[in-house]
C-alpha cells in the first residue's frame, strides 16, 4: 500500500508493447506499456480492456473505424471486439484489465509476452 | 464505444466529492470526482479501491500514515482499511471500483451520494 508514481514507473523501462504491472485491485491488473507502430489484430473473448493515455496519443483500429486517443483520453475495449492499437510516436499507456490477460487475447502468436510487476 | 476525453468530463460539472462514472469494465466504474476539503473517514469491506490523480494533489490519510498524491500518482486502499481523502486545494481524481460501490462506504451518512453517468 504505497504511492505509485507513473513516470517513476515508465523510466524503469524503455522497450515496447511489453506490458508492465503496477497495481491490482478487485481481480484486475493495472499495466503500463511504451507503444510505437504498429501491434497485432486481436480481440480477448472474456475481458474489457481500458486503455488510458499517460503520455502522447495513439490510435485504436477497429474493424470499422478508428479512433485517435491523446493524453488524458481513455477508451474502453469491450470483450470481442477485434482492435489494433497503432502509435506513429511512442506513446506511454495504462491499462486495465483482468489479472491474466494476454496481451495477444486470441490471436497468439510471437508478439505475446507476459507482463511483470515493476 | 468511444473516446472519453477526462477533461472534458471535468467540465460538465463543477461540485464536489460527487463522483461521476464516466467507464464500465469488468464489473467495475471509472468515476472521476473534483475534491476539495477533508471527507469522513471510511472503509469498503468488500470493494478495493484505486486512486489516480488527474491533476492537482490530496492527501491520503491512513490510520497509522498518511500519503501525499500528485498529478500522475495512482494509490489502492485495499477493502477493508480505514482511509480519509484531504485535498487542501481543489483536486481531481479518477477512481476505479466496483459498480455499486457507495462512496461513503460502510460508514455511510450525509455525505453519501448516488453515481451518475456523466
Amino acid at each position: 500500500m504505497q504511492r505509485i508514481d507513473l513516470a517513476e514507473k515508465f523510466s524503469l523501462f524503455t522497450d515496447r508493447w511489453q506490458p508492465r504491472i503496477v497495481a491490482e485491485l478487485n481481480g484486475q491488473h493495472v499495466k503500463i506499456a511504451r507503444i510505437q507502430g504498429e501491434f497485432i489484430w486481436h480481440d480477448h473473448p472474456d475481458e474489457d480492456e481500458m486503455f488510458f493515455v499517460v503520455k502522447g496519443a495513439f490510435r485504436m483500429e477497429l474493424r470499422d473505424r478508428s479512433v485517435e486517443l491523446s493524453q488524458g483520453d481513455m477508451f474502453v475495449v469491450p470483450r470481442g471486439v477485434e482492435h489494433r492499437p497503432v502509435a506513429d510516436e511512442e506513446c506511454w499507456i495504462m491499462m486495465i484489465e483482468p489479472k491474466g490477460t494476454v496481451n495477444t487475447g486470441a490471436a497468439g502468436g510471437e508478439r505475446t509476452v507476459e507482463a511483470e510487476w515493476v
